[in-house]
């Protein structure tokens, strides 16, 4: 597995045949279609699954992206209570240090990384399963030089907004 | 990583420290708590997750273990809208065939496997990740002989019950 990640402004993946299919279904909001959105192990990207910024860039985050795999919401529109999202740090990146109401958990799956919860800092390695609770300030970060760390994050569907929280 | 895969019947894996912490936790709808679950790659159990039968025995099932690690529902009482099972069918083994409203997300993390939706097969390996849409008549399974297909079902917290379908 190769250890380059990809850049903030990566451009969303290019286009494949799973891909268009994909956006069509999402248009028509076909969500009667199965999707198979096949792993590519040596960057770690989906066939049919875009590459997004984690969000705007304000300085309270860098080396993060993001791909939205399935679930509700205006982005797949798939009728799911939830969303599920791929992240990935390049190594010395980290998220926003943040709380809001709505839980995440944390599936590790590539490399390896930090998660920082309520003060407290947890190790992670592929697979291991983080819950993160209700308004607990958090922050996720690769203090590694070589590997991206790469996770799943599941959230709800409909979910408030972060509020960024300053350095301790 | 071994390819022994547990029995149908196995226990709920072993107490540890993280587990007595995380059911004390959950006694207490302690949902403020953060829990780590580290996974243990010999045998793909997570710490303070418990092993469970995929459901009651029907005859229309064989080989397929359970492990719900996080979400809504009774079962882990997470405010959250969704849950995530880790589901492990052993070799030769097989889920019901079935159909519901609600839809599943489907990530393979161990082994290969085989999902049939709709009729078509779609194969699937590590990180291949599979939307099931409503009401789509579905069946996973193993055709190895040898590793277990484990995989990730991310489902709504409220859903419907499944109805059993009789192979075509």
């Amino acid at each position: 597995m190769s250890p380059k990640s990809k850049p903030d402004n990566a451009p969303p993946a290019g286009p494949s045949c799973e891909f268009r299919a994909s956006a069509r279904a999402r248009a028509a909001g076909d969500a009667s279609r199965t999707r198979l959105h096949r792993f590519h192990p040596d960057d770690y990207t989906f066939a049919g699954v875009r590459t997004d910024r984690y969000k705007a860039a304000d300085g309270s985050w860098t080396g993060v992206l993001r791909r939205t795999l399935a679930g509700g919401g205006p982005l797949m529109g798939d009728p799911a209570a939830f969303e599920l999202r791929y992240f990935e740090i390049a190594p010395g990146g980290h998220t926003t240090r943040e709380r809001h109401e709505h839980v995440h958990v944390v599936v590790c799956v590539r490399g390896s990384g930090e998660a920082r919860v309520k003060g407290r800092r947890y190790t992670m390695a592929p697979l291991d399963t983080l819950y993160i609770p209700p308004q607990a300030v958090h922050q996720l970060m690769n203090p590694s030089d070589a590997e991206p760390f790469g996770f799943f994050c599941i959230v709800d569907a409909e979910r408030d907004r972060p509020v960024p929280v300053d350095p301790a």
